[in-house]
């Protein structure tokens, strides 16, 4: 087993992404105020975070736009009104999802816009047509990434497959993601490797994307960095749907680059993410999330045991285990 | 590099040994009512854990009994006030810290003790002091583990010496332990290589005592275990002191020995663990603990911030920034 660098250097091809508005704003329903995204972004720039996504490109034709904030949809306006021309060194991204956008209608030429990258959200039956989105947005003149969803699910050769179809096409990052929290670092180990086999040949890089129902999302982070992934998912407080994402502050603590300063992300988390928890909202590890982790099941149902305020946790077990088994 | 067993199996020389009561008693002064211990004990036994830990063997001389609960001290009776003559193959261990305890005084011989294990802590400068604690209480029939505490300050070489002193001991477990929850799972492979290469050759296991700080404490658990470790502390809903420790629930939902049963650990947890938040024991991860995780530090001065309530985080690392370096 190789590991590429090491715990006292650091890599420069290494990028981080801040996906607090948008892995967060399925907690809020992306009803972030301008203060908050804001002060996000000077943080992002203070703490030389290299990529920070704002939110989904959804289509208004699926999804209603009153019952959503304005990071749902990602507006160029709206991105503009927070970062104007970005004239910094922080990239912008977006995130589209197979079937529930309309990208020929809602994204602009890159030289039109702000947005400097499109993430590609799928699931791996659906490659395809995520194939199309990248091919159409990389013609645009932006960079890609393709995210594969609920890999824990899916088979190692289903992922060869697509792993190969990716190879072929114009993406520029194949992102691992565990959407339900149930991979151990093992695993990711065995992934990253097998990704970054495709990847590399054909000069694309491999990000990694966690969630942390079992408490690994940080673990699974710098395991699948030390194995060569280079893009690195995080977001401040670990905000994200059901128990939330890689913290900033933990994978900030822990890279070695001395441009990352994570003073500025201790600020933001102690003066917004703080307060944001206070007015109700409502993620982050718990049992419920540890035991659809570790059934290897969607979130949704420790989501609504969550909300509910419950507690009991061994009947919650014995529910979603006879549902399963 | 060689794991040992599979993500499928399981190897039956694992044991989980739950330190609840000892690694939590920190939080509260061990004044946990017999109620409470007696239902961690129903519920390890229904849940087949194979070592449960009741607490400290601290000397009256150092301690004074009215400023702690009964299980700073693990008198006899207390302990048969809970387990009767534990008839069951479920061992009990005690720990006693080198310099806090006097065994010659306070330790029956085995054949007139429910105790089966004596868990001797140390910091790598006292070892000769250790071994003679192990070889005492190996001498009045006891089994042994040698914790060797706060391994993330000591050099390589001091540890390999250390561990040379207790190959030629008759300890029967040697403790990787991550006091200050500063260790990486990269770190925690070599340190467990390292304690294997010694241990395994006079037929010693290695054990895995790990903290929260960083988010890290189950994933280094479980990987000195694929590495060969197959002594696993662990504590109901990670109640430690401090960022708390490696949680059960998280570690018997890892393992793979049909035996291990979660259930009866939720409902403990739901029961008695919650409550025991709610009546204001403080313990488990937040920003200051990673702080100090990520600096190298005893995690003494966010104990104290958390306990004052605080939340400027970025204050407090630059204060312990300013201390250390």
């Amino acid at each position: 087993m190789e590991r590429k660098g090491s715990l006292m250097t650091y890599r420069p091809d290494i990028k981080v992404l801040d996906a607090t508005i948008r892995d967060g704003g399925l907690v809020n329903n992306f009803r972030f105020d301008d203060e908050f995204v804001k002060k996000l972004y000077l943080a992002n720039l203070k703490a030389e975070v290299d990529y920070m996504e704002f939110g989904y490109k959804a289509s208004k034709d699926i999804f209603k736009e009153e019952d959503y904030g304005d990071w749902k949809f990602c507006n160029e306006d709206s991105i503009r009104r927070i970062v104007g021309n970005n004239d910094t060194d922080m990239k912008i991204a977006v995130m589209a999802d197979v079937g529930r956008c309309n990208l020929e209608r809602d994204l602009l030429p890159k030289s039109e816009s702000v947005i400097d990258m499109v993430r590609i959200a799928t699931y791996i039956t659906t490659m395809p047509a995520a194939i199309e989105m990248i091919e159409y947005c990389h013609s645009l003149g932006y960079e890609t990434t393709c995210n594969i969803m609920a890999i824990s699910k899916a088979n190692t050769a289903d992922i060869e497959v697509a792993l190969e179809m990716l190879s072929k096409s114009s993406v520029d990052v194949i992102y691992l993601v565990d959407s339900y929290g149930s991979l151990f670092p093992e695993q990711i180990q065995t992934l990253t490797k097998q990704y970054l086999a495709c990847a590399e040949d054909c000069g694309k890089a491999v990000g990694m994307h966690a969630h942390n129902n079992q408490q690994l999302a940080f673990a699974n982070t710098i395991e699948a960095c030390s194995m060569g992934a280079s893009f690195l998912d995080a977001t401040v407080g670990s905000l994200g749907r059901g128990a939330g994402n890689c913290a900033m502050e933990l994978l900030l603590g822990f890279l070695k680059n001395p441009k990352y300063n994570i003073t500025h992300i201790l600020k933001f988390y102690e003066e917004y993410i703080l307060s944001l928890k206070e007015q109700g909202a409502v993620w982050g590890y718990n049992v419920a999330y540890l035991l659809t982790g570790k059934m290897n099941l969607h979130p949704s149902s420790a989501i609504t045991f969550t909300k509910e305020g419950r507690t009991d946790y061994a009947e919650f077990y014995h529910r979603i285990f006879d549902m399963e088994c």
